[in-house]
């Protein structure tokens, strides 16, 4: 294996090439209880192959009637090969600080794991800081070793430089699958530091390099290295459906409008934007408009955006990683050197820093579960008791955003559930946080609305029609309520909805 | 009355003299329908005459049956003789973004006044972004006017600078009941932008100087001065009780805990404290104990703040305003060259900014009105409907705090209601953004723990004993519930208690 010349072409220090191993003899490093930071942000740059043979010596150790599981700390969401081959033998002890994946989620809805769902941008200065405990092992996809010993980053960056930086011991995987050309696309801030000692970011403007290409690691922390060869969790995507495209249409609308009025230059602000369908269908309806060039200060960099970027609409995209299609994957590395010259890839403290999401006044697009009359937000559980997939940075992005806007189709579940409800479940962005709601209904703009007026606004434009009327008569009831005026709850059927779905099936009477 | 010594000596420009006017004749230049900005922070520093001549104006109006209402924006809560007697009057159309007054606060649970509760950091640049309309009238209390024109400021900075700024038409009260000695306690700074013009804020430290120490105003804006010679609202200093000091005595025990771990330096980080009894309690706490010296990077320097400064425990606290007691304001004034040395004064859009917090790493105490077993905390609401003051900065520094505490006592209206909830009934701070709870019960650390164990620590940490087994008995039926056990909640019970309270005057069943 060792002299065949694909894989380890990549590993171009002596040292780190005499530590190369199999995935197994690498998990077999790994010791029960330990705390573990992988790498690995939307499906993009987690290792491949440890993960499934951790599980496998996981479920042998069960087998002998030994305990055996980990804390799992990566960037957020992984693949089936990590969280859920982890999840499936039992071997997350503590899990944070998103996920996404089914088995993962099952067995946090079961009890069966800690889940931790944290704001991403905090992640790295509270392991810093000492609140997560100790960090034994960083596992760290990368798509390169350097003569030096340095690492080149893969296709997503997340925690990895705080893994690497905080662990004892460090086990890398050299995706050979990944493209040699990613090489230059990274900009790895070694400036943060804990208080006392912190000092500004400097970033003024989303394309601003700050950091190096590389990240750092001392060989002699290295314990394993392991060549892999597999491609990233593709998503599919999807042609935006009739609903997405209202939702974007009304979005795209509005920052026009907006333009018009002079509340936003004509090249708008950073855009932020959530993952999935409706956020395509965003990107794609503002790279079919007029305003332009456009930039992206992000989390993630999918279909739609790479799109904008080679049609010259958006000019420069910052994130800390790639959630692409397969199609799409093809096209970056068709065109590699264009892109590298209009894209970074950030550690996602950095990324989703409020001091820089703040400065350079994004424009935060993100979904939502359901929102209530009132504008507050719910993210993260399905019927205030189940977890979703988590927060991730839709919190770093709302609340430091110049505009913060959430979307969402009206109803879900075929209708039984309405978007819109009198009050949510769960909030995870408070009335104070949340700028616009949008559904393929309309769009509510909340700003300079007292509570009662944000209430009648997204009714009328943002329930739908069969949810319309009953939510009308909660809202005029409680607005004869006693308990005052500022927020009319009653509080008695504030949860009903809800309650009627778990016991119905449906949100409706 | 021009030629008298007393109030002039503080108007030395010469066209600035050439405006002054009485209170109601400034009052009269005011329409109808005007966004006024007023000064005023948590009663220091508000206009303390025009006011009363305006509230009589729209009285007189609405007697001769005239619509007569104005938009008030203030930094937070200022006192009787502002929002009191504008509210008394209905002369409030819209109020924002923060109020503490009986009458005010009874008109906007009526339904009487709009009310916008915004977190503070965000209410300048809202303005400067045209999200709430055009501003007319700046009403600011000044303690003198410069030969240049020059505004010195009062014993409050809050959003001055931007009404200043943004105002067609300045009024401008010359209080010579301010101690004159102010001048060179502020620290104005002309840096903010809009982006995409936005750089770094260059503080570093509490003491950081950044900007001047008077405000800019073209004279050709000011369309009025009036003198006054009046008192800012006093708080009255209560000595500690006995919960005030068992909740500070926990709080203090747990910082030094965390020095002890090394997970906070011996000199701990910039304090913010809240204001209120149980702060002033933390205060003197900190004062007694070893822990030096300390700063504070924070809004409000209250009168266990300036012990503090004076007996050496604290070296340097960075405000926006002073809320002091009588005699506090002596002492301060007695004092006054020696705490010009240690305290700033900064407008309250850089007190609370977010990038300055999380880069300081503050250390955040704010009191609450109710948490819930999973950390959730409501800082605005009772009983989910009627706003008590506001959110005011709680939220800037909690969620950008290195440790983020809340306080209150167990229990309210003498046991009938539990601070501790099964479900909070307005959230201002999630799950996320919450690191302690303390009451005098005891303090619950929640952070790294996933919900499930945060509810645990809670209720046995936080809660009254008279409603503990209560709350057990919640969470034991929701844990066996089948609707996910992440944050395991009944719907229908979530929000009894505060329904059974609203029916009975109790929480207890």
């Amino acid at each position: 294996m060792i002299n065949e010349p694909g894989p380890y072409d990549r590993i171009r220090s002596k040292t780190l090439l005499g530590k190369v191993m199999t995935a197994e003899e690498a998990a077999g490093l790994i010791a029960a209880g330990s705390n573990i930071g992988m790498s690995g942000f939307t499906g993009s740059g987690h290792p491949k192959a440890v993960p499934t043979a951790l599980a496998a010596r996981i479920a042998a150790a069960r087998e002998r009637g030994e305990r055996f599981s980990v804390g799992l700390w990566t960037g957020a969401s992984t693949a089936p090969e990590l969280d859920g081959a982890l999840a499936a033998v039992d071997g997350i002890e503590l899990r944070m600080p998103y996920q996404s994946d089914p088995i993962s989620r099952a067995k946090i809805n079961a009890g069966l794991i800690d889940y931790l769902d944290v704001h991403l941008s905090h992640v790295a200065q509270m392991v810093w800081e000492g609140f997560f405990g100790h960090l034994d092992v960083a596992l760290i996809e990368v798509s390169g070793i350097t003569e030096a010993g340095d690492l080149i980053p893969s296709s997503s960056v997340g925690n990895n430089k705080t893994w690497l930086d905080l662990a004892d011991r460090v086990i890398l995987e050299v995706n050979s699958g990944q493209p040699a050309a990613l090489d230059g696309m990274h900009d790895i801030y070694y400036g943060t530091a804990l208080p006392p000692h912190r000092v500004p970011i400097p970033i003024v403007r989303a394309s601003d390099r700050i950091g190096i290409p590389h990240f750092r690691c001392p060989p002699e922390k290295v314990i394993a290295v392991v060549p892999t060869d597999a491609p990233d969790r593709c998503t599919v995507f999807k042609e935006p459906d009739q609903t997405s495209r209202l939702i974007a249409e009304q979005l795209v609308d509005f920052l026009r409008h907006e333009v018009k009025r002079g509340r936003l230059p004509a090249e708008l602000l950073p855009l932020q934007s959530g993952v999935g369908n409706v956020a395509n269908a965003v990107l794609a309806e503002l790279d079919a408009g007029p305003l332009r060039p456009l930039t992206a200060y992000t989390e993630v960099i999918q279909d739609g955006m790479l799109a904008m970027l080679r049609s010259g609409t958006m000019s420069f995209a910052s994130a800390t990683a790639f959630s692409l299609s397969e199609e799409a994957s093809a096209e970056l590395l068709a065109n590699i050197d264009y892109y590298r010259e209009r894209i970074l890839l950030r550690p996602q403290e950095i990324s989703n820093h409020p001091e820089v999401i703040r400065r350079l006044g994004c424009l935060a697009m993100n979904g939502m579960i359901e929102a209530d009359l009132y504008g507050n937000v719910n993210s993260t559980h399905i019927m205030g008791s189940s977890i979703q997939n988590g927060i991730g940075g839709s919190g770093d992005f709302a609340r430091n955003a110049y505009i913060s806007m959430f979307v969402t189709p009206s109803t879900a579940k075929g209708g039984a559930i309405s978007s819109i409800v009198p009050m949510v479940s769960h909030v995870d962005h408070t009335e104070h946080d949340v700028h616009v709601l949008v559904t393929e209904q309309g769009l509510a703009d909340l700003r300079g609305l007292a509570p009662r007026r944000r209430a009648a606004k997204v009714i009328e434009h943002c329930a739908h029609p069969s949810f319309r009327d009953e939510l009308q008569d909660y809202f005029d009831r409680a607005l004869h309520g006693e308990n005052g005026l500022q927020t009319p709850h009653l509080l008695d059927e504030a949860l009903s909805w809800h309650s009627r779905y778990l016991a119905t099936g449906s949100m409706h009477h």
